[in-house]
């Protein structure tokens, strides 16, 4: 792995991935789901606060948070990756952004209330196609200042799941989580899952920003017009075994049995199967999965492995019912995201 | 500054600082107060869980967290700071941990039950010296396995506000800061705060446990037998003005008057002034310093800039009313500890 840089290492010291060990919770305790922030948490005064719904439709709304409040509420556990999760692991060149290894997930119960009725009664336009969502947060990028804005294709942004939420694991919005009011795509990277939810718009055409068609996008070089990132492609992780050593991580497990532990999800279809290898991918053990959950949280799955003496590096990998199964390696590109390339975790039997 | 290895990144990946905005917070927002965990955090069962305290006393202690609920309960304020902070700012060889630049910091208020009376009740003999605190959490350093502990001379773990939380910010203790109960030494850095805490062991010589003599003093070679670290030496931080570059974090602000503000904090004693440089430290000039609030928390500053265009480079220090005052430069150690350099905030005024 090349060396990290002081830009690196400066985001990895702000933004911060979930240890883990929080595989064996289902909801990712408050403080240990990941976190990504591309400028600085805003400061928002949720008493003055109001989130706008305009564009193409027959009726703009203004609402307060208590108007938010006072509609139906649901709560949906939902499982969030970060797009550029597994960075650090691409082959160099390695993109200058968040250097992440595979700890860039969580999963949080988000109270809010659902966005498409709120959109009905808004009433996109015939030409409507979008819908796109600002956040308060800003700064800039490649030179450019701007806020955080990404969109959803209007039958995308229609979903029941789709969430305007104001609360995380039964208390309120922590500020570093979009306080007062963020977007909850389930099933999407984060990206989609706008913070400081302000101002939503439905447009006419296709969303042509900066998060949208320039970062955020699966291509090979700056001329490639590129993919806009949307679902999250199948991962299995395991809680690595065993205790670690200080600073290395390097892992020691006891020898005999050894019950590995861990979740695995996708955004394109439940989780079918995960597999486990003791022998660095030479050969494969189905693992045991627990019941289906929530459709868009994690499902967690157990293996038990007779832990012999010994250097051991053990995988594991997840298969959706759309057929996704994660490589070996992931796909350099541009930005360095979406690598789902299997989990290796190398440990000592003693 | 020299490249970060993958070790280092690992390190950071899982451990975070308090994104230095989040300085606007007199109580840390729960998930930005930094974490610094040396192995994987414990599952602990609450309803299995017992503290003990032993050792040379005459009535050795078995406590339930039941117990420890229905004794006196305080709340108090407190800034607490890892003693690695700045550990990556230091001159080379960087020592091999995790390489935090200035955010390892952040203030909760704890609740909890005093030390002093339950000590009291245990009767530590006369010959006591010192005070041992084990946690649950295990690895290896150095080649060791061990679990985390530290000690406190018997007349610092006898001062009033040291105490047994196991609440924070008005909620339960969060899993990675020590759940179901630790100890909180006010004024000490963070090391001292043995989390996952369950014996407490009162002892007639002094502790030469790895974290005690080992890691966590300050000393210039193997050789040396070092200081143990104990109080915060004095710090003052500054939330960086205008807007940050993703991904580079530089700073654009933009021309005329400008709030700069910050919070300050000494273990050794009250702060008693900041001053602030707009010229990199050529002139100073006092901030305005916030009331004095409680004992153990950092104390709030403001200074009204005149942003002028062109580059600056923002400096901040703070004094303490024993004197001391931050140096321009930490000094090197083996460890890369209580590195109390003074806060560089480069911005572009435009």
């Amino acid at each position: 792995m090349e060396p990290f840089s002081e830009v690196e290492l400066q985001l990895a010291a702000r933004n911060h991935g979930m240890p883990l060990e929080a595989l064996r919770y289902p909801v990712t305790p408050v403080g240990l789901h990941y976190l990504l922030t591309h400028y600085d948490i805003p400061a928002v005064d949720p008493d003055a606060f109001e989130l706008t719904i305009g564009g193409a439709v027959a009726r703009p709304l203004t609402l307060s948070l208590d108007d938010l409040r006072a509609r139906p509420a649901v709560e949906v556990e939902v499982t969030m990756e970060c797009a550029g999760n597994g960075r650090a692991l691409l082959p160099a060149p390695r993109p200058l952004s968040q250097p992440w290894l595979a700890e860039a997930v969580g999963t949080a119960a988000w109270t809010g209330t659902p966005l498409a009725p709120l959109l009905a009664e808004a009433g996109p336009q015939e030409s409507a196609v979008e819908v796109v969502f600002t956040g308060l947060d800003r700064g800039f990028e490649s030179g450019e200042a701007q806020v955080f804005e990404r969109s959803l294709p209007l039958e995308e942004a229609l979903r029941d799941e789709v969430l305007l939420a104001y609360g995380m694991n039964g208390g309120p919005l922590l500020p570093q989580h979009g306080f007062p009011l963020r977007l909850v795509v389930p099933g999407w990277y984060g990206m989609a899952s706008v913070k400081w939810l302000t101002r939503i718009t439905v447009v006419d055409r296709p969303f042509e920003g900066y998060q949208q068609r320039h970062a955020y996008t699966l291509r090979h070089d700056e001329e490639d017009a590129g993919i806009p990132l949307t679902w999250i492609f199948p991962r299995a992780l395991m809680a690595p075994p065993g205790v670690p050593d200080f600073p290395t991580r390097e892992r020691t497990v006891a020898s005999g049995p050894c019950t590995i532990e861990g979740r695995a999800w996708s955004g394109w279809a439940p989780v079918e199967a995960v597999e486990f290898s003791a022998d660095a991918g030479m050969t494969w053990t189905e693992a045991q999965l627990d019941p289906p959950g929530p459709r868009w949280a994690w499902r967690g799955w157990r293996h038990e492995w007779d832990a012999t003496l010994g250097e051991h590096v053990l995988y594991c990998r997840a298969r959706d019912a759309a057929g996704n199964i994660q490589p070996d390696e992931g796909g350099w590109n541009l930005g360095g995201y979406a690598n789902n390339g299997i989990q290796r975790v190398p440990v000592s039997v003693s």
